[in-house]
């Protein structure tokens, strides 16, 4: 059988995603809880850790938990596929966990077909990549970009220190910093993932190429006014805090339009009104507002359009405004020759794909700054993760891990 | 002296309200906490009897501590004048106690002159108005609209229930009922308040004649879309439940444009998010919708239009819309006759003074209901209320005092 005609065993890959999806699972919800460091989150690494002895792979584990297991030469580079085992709390069965199962998956078509890869491929199972503590430990860990210092700082929403979680499960975060890989150990890095969006379901196209991902900018703003009576102030005495939270937010699709892009996301999540009484006119609204773009200039643009709008709002309705920027995350290019590749591999096969940006943040942005990376998507059904509905299709999936598995092949070759 | 040249004493009204706002102060917070039934609240009833007591009138306290002061003939109707005693947890100095203060006040003032009242004059401490069971339980007592299945069920924010607190103190929750006054027992009922708004302040007027109450209609919204992810799912494929809610914020001017009046005030002022995660798209927003008018039509008018464009905006954002009606309080006209007199006497007096209506609820109205009533108000600093900002200038107060003891006089003589 030539090279070109290999595929993946989709029955198999099935089979191995169930084996993870038995780790975590909340029958009252119908979701799954494994995160970071969690003891669901270290057995499921076990069990994951002994289908890859079975397969006859190299495995070990890092200061962090991510697991490895190696196919291939013991010595030189290595491709490294793989994806997160962890989960959100009441996550879906297929975000993270997917991808690990198709990276194992494509070694063992490689096996079953007798395909020996010239440069080692390593299949990871990355920690920590859904924030339990801040996302994406297990890919800094590989890249050598997390500091003692944030690690001696870092704990969850409950308050729990990463360090007492770690020491928990034997772990000592002290040996973080030594578990980075060297410099050119990884040749190169692939990523299949759920997209946790509605693009390909909405375009009908099973795979998509990430060739970029975009920026954050994670905005908390505050907006004070007075707290009056709603029955006895005339509505032009007013200093609704939320009447000037609602103007902003209804003029978020003007923003876009006028200094964004298509690839621009403003969304306005979390709001906490003070004192949040249905008898009183708001006096003050603390909210989030979570700007996106693929470029960093819309995304700046994008953040002084919001603030000068902002700051009119408030000016007419009376309120105090104070903007805290509580973090900003650039925009990733991913490889574009990985890219390319996966492109002509995908139309050589026949299997349609399309370009397009990733919205969300994924361990390959990390593994980009080290060594060149690639991010495959399959559809999600209704754009939604995060949540026990969250569901993709096996014909789908099946056609991305065949695109991922030829990628492979002829990358390691 | 002629009684026209009566007048109150406002250092004696300075210290009798001081005397009041030695109970529940919280220097913590700088506010008063009297709620209903509470310790404070039982306290301070039985310091305001004692001074009643000292002013030689006949004291009495009924099923749900009501305090009660005659002056004058023991038998036939009674002119009724006071306010509450009661306050919100962390209120302030002026809301129901400067009321009970005046009346009690010009009773002494009378005194003082020699004005022996041809109708008896009942000083009234009302219990329970500002709503920790649900509000104005005194004036609903003495008026006979109580009923038993409601003091059955009633209970407070922490879920205590009124019998329970009543029967904390010594009373019978059976015998509310008992506890109404019979018909033509009250020929008129008279009550201060503070504004608790801004309109008498941007008037520079110090006195304000109430005429009418609002109604209030409560509703209770729920928009349902889809909780997305906020960087995946493209803005024009969002089913954001914020981003309606926030578009019908923005409507409401229109909407009192359109169907509403100068007396129209619409305030959202309780706002619940589902999940409430910065980087997740609001599937699910909860909210309130304080809707007021002097005129029944109206509010119906605002209520239709709210809810057409409601429907609008969800259709539009694909949310679900629900609209549960909490409460509906129609408008009362309080008694002309008695705002007449008030009119009258001030402009006699040249004391300054403009008609108005009261946003928010009072005592008043249920009296009204039951005999002719009459509202006086007073200017509140920045409209402020429920807090422990809330003030009123003595310099206002005694104008209005002055005006109420005049109006006291005439009706009772």
């Amino acid at each position: 059988m030539p090279q070109s005609a290999v595929s993946i065993d989709l029955e198999r890959l099935k089979t191995l995603l169930e084996g993870v999806n038995r780790f975590g699972y909340d029958a009252s919800t119908g979701g799954y809880n494994r995160p970071g460091f969690s003891d669901e989150d270290v057995k499921v690494r076990d069990w994951f850790a002994g289908q890859m002895v079975s397969d006859g792979l190299s495995v070990r584990r890092d200061a962090v938990l991510n697991l490895f297991g190696r196919y291939g030469p013991a010595d030189g580079p290595c491709i490294m596929v793989g994806s997160h085992l962890d989960t959100v709390v009441k996550g879906g069965a297929w975000d993270g966990a997917l991808g690990a199962c198709v990276a194992l998956e494509c070694v063992r078509s490689m096996q079953h077909a007798g395909i020996e890869p010239t440069t080692a491929i390593e299949v990871v199972a990355t920690s920590e990549e859904e924030g339990r503590f801040g996302g994406m430990l297990g890919s800094q860990t590989i890249t050598g970009t997390v500091t003692p210092d944030w690690v001696s700082r870092a704990c969850d929403a409950d308050g729990v220190m990463l360090s007492d979680a770690m020491t928990a499960q034997g772990l000592d975060p002290d040996r973080i910093a030594d578990a980075a890989w060297p410099a050119d150990s990884v040749a190169a890095f692939l990523e299949l993932h759920i997209e946790q969006g509605p693009v390909l379901e909405k375009s009908s196209v099973p795979i998509g190429i990430a060739d970029e991902v975009s920026g954050v900018c994670y905005l908390e703003v505050e907006l004070s006014g007075t707290a009056n009576h709603s029955g006895t102030t005339p509505m032009d005495l007013r200093s609704d805090a939320f009447a000037g939270l609602a103007e902003l937010s209804v003029a978020i699709p003007e923003v876009i339009a006028d200094k964004g892009t298509e690839q621009s996301r403003i969304t306005i999540g979390n709001v906490s009104l003070l004192p949040n009484h249905p008898h009183t006119i708001p006096g003050k609204a603390v909210f989030s507002i979570i700007l996106r773009d693929i470029c960093e200039n819309h995304m700046r643009a994008l953040r002084e359009e919001l603030e000068r709008r902002a700051a009119d709002i408030a000016s007419r309705h009376g309120l105090d405004l104070h903007i805290d920027e509580r973090s900003w995350l650039s925009p990733v290019k991913l490889d574009g020759a990985i890219a390319d590749r996966l492109e002509r591999l995908a139309a050589s096969h026949g299997l349609p794909a399309i370009r397009m940006s990733s919205g969300a943040g994924h361990d390959a942005q990390t593994m980009q700054a080290f060594c060149p990376s690639g991010l495959i998507f399959v559809p999600s059904r209704g754009g939604i993760s995060h949540a026990p509905e969250e569901h993709s299709d096996w014909a789908d999936i099946e056609k991305a891990a065949n695109l991922y598995l030829h990628a492979l092949i002829e990358m390691s070759a």
